[in-house]
């Protein structure tokens, strides 16, 4: 046996302790609301917490020592684990009969995608509907760590060069240790959502469904308290203040504590940062320009929808004000792509990220030159460092897995009878871990009534999708079971 | 002028001489059938002849030394030019009152696409039917010889490794100097028309139909003479002998030469046609006998109709016997993936090419024992041969460009209002050169009713796919026009 057994099943255990700590503080709220739900909350919070229990004890050492691989199944299972737990509310509750579903609801919320199989949400309990925000709070919050602080120790992504902060000599860069990179991150996490529940109750929301809509955006989650989303509220302000807090957890947490730290030029010199800002201005003024053309009339109207769905998409929220599958094939396309862009790597966003696509499109074009000087040495450069061909190769090679998964996954689901467009999409959403689709997946719509086995693939898809392909894949290849 | 013009025109004078020749000769089977359409298609053809010469004229040197970026030039305007030439026929003769059309028409002929704007075929004249197939066996006779003698001269594909014979001390490998490798693909090429020409013409075709049938099977293209293609005649063994002979095609032409001279342990050892091979068992298995539980019932015929629509599709010819798109959704799904295969390197079909998925797959796996071993050097073999890093980088970052092309393709397609379906396939069908599609491209569907706009975008797509997209794309780099 390769793996150590007990060094896992300690970490694992911490976690669901945690975990369970969690799920129980929800069923707190459940009593004050007195929706009935209480019971099952706070039975799956002691369950979840005796299963943490149990695990944390096996052959206890205190200090563990991890090895890559079983580092890989440590992030693995703790997904899986928490996903399995975290459906027991919904499950326990009544209000998903069907396990598959309950299952599919947690995995949603923990991955931040968002995506849900409720059709009537407003008829939920509260605690309940605080699990479902909670559990996607607690997802992002463990992502940002795994991504920017984990991660490249595993090699996962190909990003490791860019998503610790730039090396060099600086007593203010943040500490290479976990422990404490984790703490600043989660400090600034929870500022940041401190003052958009504040924002969002000044703007006129129940301090309920502030805390609600605040965890589903910091997370860049999605699941609203309401059947309509944020479309249920009127209010410009509203919109305005959740679309620039997207479009801000789309961001690389270590820059935006540079930026809590007044590094502006630094944040700056970064060139994921610079690209995302581009895009996302030039991407916006070409869709609420579309957007007035096609739907001529209120000018802020239309800039406001743009804006809020812009963001909520390429940020993988899936908040929404505005069903965009009614502006036309063309825009409707556009919204698809968008799937696929995804916010900053080290950000609570899923999907590809904007350094891949930087470093796809950059190296696109320094290959033209490669072909006509085939002799010279023709190099990427990403924030002022050439990028080794080791890690150019590994991005390169995530781009095409994470589109041959789409393609294996729409072709499931279109043997399940489900239709292009609906397949294609709800694939691309689930694992880019955004939320809605288009077609039968569009805002409109939730993943209720597909047959189970979808939502099965969707499930494993979104976990897939938010551990960066390779955490998961690596799994099912010969080398990792190998003993060498 | 970083280009000198001379050699450009005389080489392309040479081309247009030969290709208006070729139209002359369309214009003798228009003399012969008398349907009236001699008098334009000469017409043409001395157009073409006659603009030849005055190229081939210009400042005429009998040695004309090329470098690399004249190299594109010359490729590339020699499918434009063909293409614009060899839409005279069409629109001389009355058949395409619209410009778009016939260019379509002749782009997918030279391309060997297949894709025809044509509702009513039969009802053509004879000599535009045969312009139709002739067109289809130039291109392919042309497309052989670029891919394997000049493509790798000019660093286009990353397929230099795997294109050209492999190197070692052997007196019988093809030779290595262009005209001669030229002369014996030709007269390969030659020998296997005829060969199917006589097959076809036992089999119970007439001889003009065997001929055009042949034109376009060798050279993978599609057009048919029948307004329900090959589903127009109804012995089996037609089927058979067209969907053996286009999987034939489907092969590197040096290799098949290698078969020719009975190298057969030389064939077998080349990792693209062993895994072409594999390929078409395994999937022609799977397609079969899915076909056999969605339409339970004939065996054979289902076999024939799975065989034939696979080897169809698979070599990018796009002739049918059976409407795939009634297979129901998984089934369809398939044949649009298959689309994105391709034949091998060095071959007359379009699309992916298998050398590159095998790269791509190749070394997928490999990233997973890398991002394990960081350390090792864990590198990427074809035909026992050690892939250099930047052939790989150049393949992977060829398939993504290709992918690009596809959603930039039906973003524009889906802006003229045309649904997601159908937008993907016609653009995929097109720039891989195979001609049918699924939604409203499939087989009972000609691209006559889109807008002119879809069909020039279209028509751009196939040529760009078909010069293996770099030798277009390059020109509108701006190192291309650069001058040092």
């Amino acid at each position: 046996m390769q793996f150590n057994l007990q060094p896992i099943s300690n970490v694992l255990g911490v976690l669901m302790i945690i975990f369970g700590l969690s799920i129980l503080s929800c069923g707190g709220v459940a009593l004050y609301y007195e929706g009935g739900d209480s019971d099952p909350i706070i039975k799956a919070g002691l369950v979840t917490f005796f299963f943490g229990t149990a695990a944390w004890g096996y052959k206890f050492k205190s200090e563990a020592n991890v090895n890559k691989k079983e580092g890989y199944l440590i992030v693995s299972l703790a997904w899986i684990l928490m996903s399995l737990f975290g459906a027991l509310p919904y499950y326990f509750a009544g209000v998903c009969p069907n396990f598959a579903n309950a299952f599919f609801e947690s995995v949603s919320g923990l991955t931040t995608t968002g995506a849900s199989i409720f059709g009537d949400i407003e008829s939920l309990p509260k605690g309940i509907l605080m699990w479902r925000s909670l559990s996607q709070w607690i997802g992002g919050m463990g992502i940002v760590v795994l991504t920017i602080a984990l991660f490249p120790l595993l090699g996962i992504g190909g990003i490791e060069l860019f998503t610790a902060e730039s090396p060099g000599p600086t007593t203010d860069k943040l500490h290479p240790r976990i422990k404490e990179t984790a703490k600043r991150l989660w400090f600034l996490y929870f500022i940041i959502t401190v003052l958009l529940i504040l924002l969002l109750w000044v703007g006129g929301m129940t301090l309920f469904d502030s805390i609600n809509h605040a965890f589903a955006t910091v997370s860049t989650g999605g699941f609203s308290t309401k059947n309509t989303s944020i479309a249920f509220y009127e209010s410009p302000f509203i919109h305005y203040t959740l679309a620039v807090f997207m479009l801000i957890s789309g961001m690389n947490f270590s820059i935006l504590y540079y930026g809590y730290k007044r590094y502006f030029r630094k944040m700056w010199s970064n060139d994921e940062f610079r690209y995302y800002l581009y895009f996302c201005f030039g991407a916006l003024a070409i869709i609420s320009l579309l957007v007035n053309l096609v739907n001529p009339g209120d000018f802020e109207k239309n800039f406001r929808d743009s804006f809020f769905q812009f963001a909520s998409i390429v940020t993988t929220t899936g908040f929404v004000t505005y069903d965009y599958t009614t502006w036309g094939n063309g825009l409707t396309m556009i919204f698809f792509l968008l799937l696929f862009i995804g916010g900053c790597a080290g950000s609570t966003a899923g999907g590809i990220k904007i350094i891949r696509h930087t470093v796809f499109v950059k190296n696109m074009f320094l290959e033209f030159r490669r072909i006509l000087h085939p002799r010279a040495m023709i190099r990427l450069k990403i924030n002022k460092e050439v990028v080794p061909p080791r890690i150019l190769t590994h991005i390169l090679v995530f781009l095409l897995v994470y589109l041959l998964v789409v393609v294996v996954g729409s072709l499931i689901m279109m043997f399940l009878g489900i239709d292009l467009a609906t397949s294609l999409s709800m694939v691309a959403t689930t694992l880019g871990n955004v939320g809605p689709g288009i077609g039968k997946v569009g805002p409109p719509y939730n993943f209720g009534d597909f047959p189970d086995t979808a939502k099965w693939v969707c499930s494993a898809l979104m976990i897939i999708g938010r551990l960066e392909l390779f955490t998961i894949l690596i799994l099912f290849s010969r080398s990792f079971w190998r003993t060498n």
